[in-house]
């Protein structure tokens, strides 16, 4: 029986220009991060079920690719449930499998650990455009610094890595989930509010102020609070400026040193950045997840929507996974966004090599043969990439076909008459 | 609960040093191959089961990680079997998938399609030393080139591939399952008899001539056939001499083409050889896989045993799996075995760049901190790795840890007083 032709449900086959964007941005990420520092591993794509089922995984645990037991241990009549059936799983993001990673090798690793983690991970959420049940994540962990030295070289080595991609200009927004606590305390909201205070502040680009403090009503905190709230974030600038004006602000309710540090992320990341790009102080800033313990960051590219990556301090959720209390910080590249926004505006690949096909009339053999390997051999010495193919019948849509491929010289070799 | 250390059963984390020589073998191949017009691909690690159970794959569709169905799909309470449970699989090679994508995709790739894929497949083998159920393999096909322009370009890609990787001398060697068959055949074996006969004669360098011919006849074969079949082994010789006698000697049983083919695949890789390497004809090579239908070759390297890589020419394989009859010539290079060799020799890779570590005293702060990431910045420009790190209570040992890390400059920043 033929094989079943399109790929399972929701994911993908990688066409060759696609794979061409893929292994370009790879490389980037690698290359960038490398000279930083940071050390690339890898973890099995298969982990143990009661890892991915720990319930620090949030929703993605209702979303995993369940692997079914083998052999012997497979009970198929006494099975309760599915969960006696099935042992493993495929990773649903590459933070479960850093922290056992991290647990399982710590003695072998530097101290800190700058960790490049480039790999697929699955989750079975409904196939929709543009989103696929497998795709790759790129995360970037220092585990072990406790000290801002781990924000800055974060944000300078991703700031590097965005600017070598050729986009027109980038803007990096910046917080500290510590502000973004301190100033629902000062104005009141009890700390189990804090959530739902912040899912409300995160619309604050599509329903502006005003938005906000209705909707905040409208939840059923008081007016008065949400009147206060308010009253910080218009006084707020995006600068520096506006972090010390929340550091006076704030007094008893924020550490200033939790302001300074941010003055000196933004101080030492402006001065040394090598890329076009705004680097901004944005108290609307919460990135959802709640893990998050201090500074928090997002990049966006100019002109599009959403981020392209995004990060920040976990310092508790590694110890929550391994026993173990670590800092960390971390920042995961958008990669399959980045290489949509490539695909789509017909990016040129800057290092691409130069495409020669060599064409050979059905005949030619012996030492014609040779000297056709011959050229070949010298033209990819250069550094010319050479393609030897048959002569087809249709010469010429075969050399239409390979002129959209890229190939910027055909030759033709024909037998002796 | 903390999460199980260890990954699961027969699956391994990659440590940086291994991760570091993967990268460099992997970015080799694809430059390498890319050189000669293969382009890269890659498809889902999960396939349909019923792609995975067609029968095509031998032994291997024993070892299988299934996927289990979800949400309404999945029902226990009536299930008969654990196949009514499944509906997908991890990959347990790299040529179903081709398959698969080759005819769900013809229409959109170049002709002839020169295919180059790396990735993880998952084969649940009883685990032992050195081989693990999650592991890499590359791929290199070229589909719809009937010729031996196909073979050609394989082994000279391959042999760059191998040059290059720094081993001291390796070996191809180069059969036709035709030339086999041909041989079997002249000596009076019967079709049905080819697979049991060329698996005794695959023992040929472990029990040498008389050790075929005893094994032969253990088997049941007649003394005489056994006899002319090795009569033939004793005349031949590894060299272009050999191929001709071969084609003298096997007139009405052998294609003379097929003959002159290889010698035009030796001739034409001898005359344009990058490496220093051996190419010889081995009529006793057997390649294992029945479905190769040409050429067969095999690499290995001086002072290793086992080999590297190998491949071959299955001009009917795809055919089956697709419905639709394609040439299709491939090499699959060995890419765990390289890396262990690699690792096991303590290669140095050469393109390593220079590594410098600046360690920071705590409390440097302001222009200070600023200027040694300025310095640090000044360094990645000019190609050098900097890894800009806290420097500890115990910086003796800091400094140790690093040069073992290959660190060949450390730099101390102290606070002034």
């Amino acid at each position: 029986m033929p094989l079943k032709k399109k790929p399972v449900t929701g994911m993908k086959d990688i066409l060759p220009r696609e794979m061409e964007i893929r292994n370009y941005v790879m490389n980037l990420i690698k290359e960038t991060y490398g000279m930083f520092g940071f050390v690339n591993i890898e973890t099995p794509c298969v982990e143990h079920i009661e890892n991915l089922s720990s319930k620090q995984g949030g929703e993605n645990e209702k979303l995993i690719f369940k692997i079914m037991k083998r052999g012997e241990k497979l009970k198929l009549e006494t099975a309760q449930s599915d969960a006696d059936l099935v042992d493993g799983g495929l990773r649903y993001d590459l933070t479960v499998p850093l922290s056992r990673y991290y647990s399982n090798n710590a003695n072998e690793l530097p101290s800190p650990f700058k960790a490049l983690q480039m790999g697929n991970v699955w989750r079975a959420d409904r196939p929709q455009r543009g989103r696929y049940r497998q795709f790759m994540q790129c995360d970037i962990d220092i585990l072990g610094e406790p000290t801002i030295l781990a924000e800055i070289e974060l944000i300078q080595a991703t700031s590097t890595l965005v600017g070598k991609l050729d986009f027109q200009g980038f803007t990096i927004r910046i917080n500290d989930r510590k502000i973004l606590k301190a100033m629902a305390a000062y104005s009141g909201f009890p700390e189990e509010a804090y959530d739902e205070v912040f899912i409300i502040l995160d619309k604050m680009d599509k329903i502006g102020l005003e938005g906000v403090e209705e909707e905040l009503v409208k939840a059923g905190y008081e007016k008065e609070k949400a009147e206060k709230y308010l009253e910080l974030y218009r006084e707020v600038t995006p600068d520096l400026a506006g972090i010390r004006y929340l550091k006076e602000k704030l007094t008893g309710f924020l550490d200033p040193k939790c302001a300074e540090d941010l003055e000196t992320i933004i101080t030492s990341v402006e001065a040394v950045k090598t890329a076009d790009f705004k680097l901004v102080f944005d108290p609307t800033l919460v990135r959802g997840m709640s893990y998050y313990t201090g500074p928090i960051f997002e990049i966006s590219i100019d002109g599009f929507g959403g981020s392209v990556g995004g990060g920040g301090r976990y310092d508790e959720m590694i110890g929550r996974f391994t026993g173990q209390n670590t800092p960390a910080c971390g920042f995961s590249v958008g990669f399959e966004r980045i290489v949509m926004l490539l695909l789509e505006k017909d990016y040129q690949i800057p290092s691409r090599k130069e495409k020669k096909a060599f064409l050979i009339e059905k005949g030619i053999a012996g030492d014609a043969l040779i000297k056709v390997f011959e050229e070949a051999k010298a033209e990819r010495a250069t550094g010319v990439q050479v393609n030897v193919v048959q002569m087809k019948k249709n010469r010429k849509f075969q050399v239409e076909q390979l002129e959209k491929e890229g190939y910027t010289e055909i030759r033709s070799f024909y037998v002796e008459k």
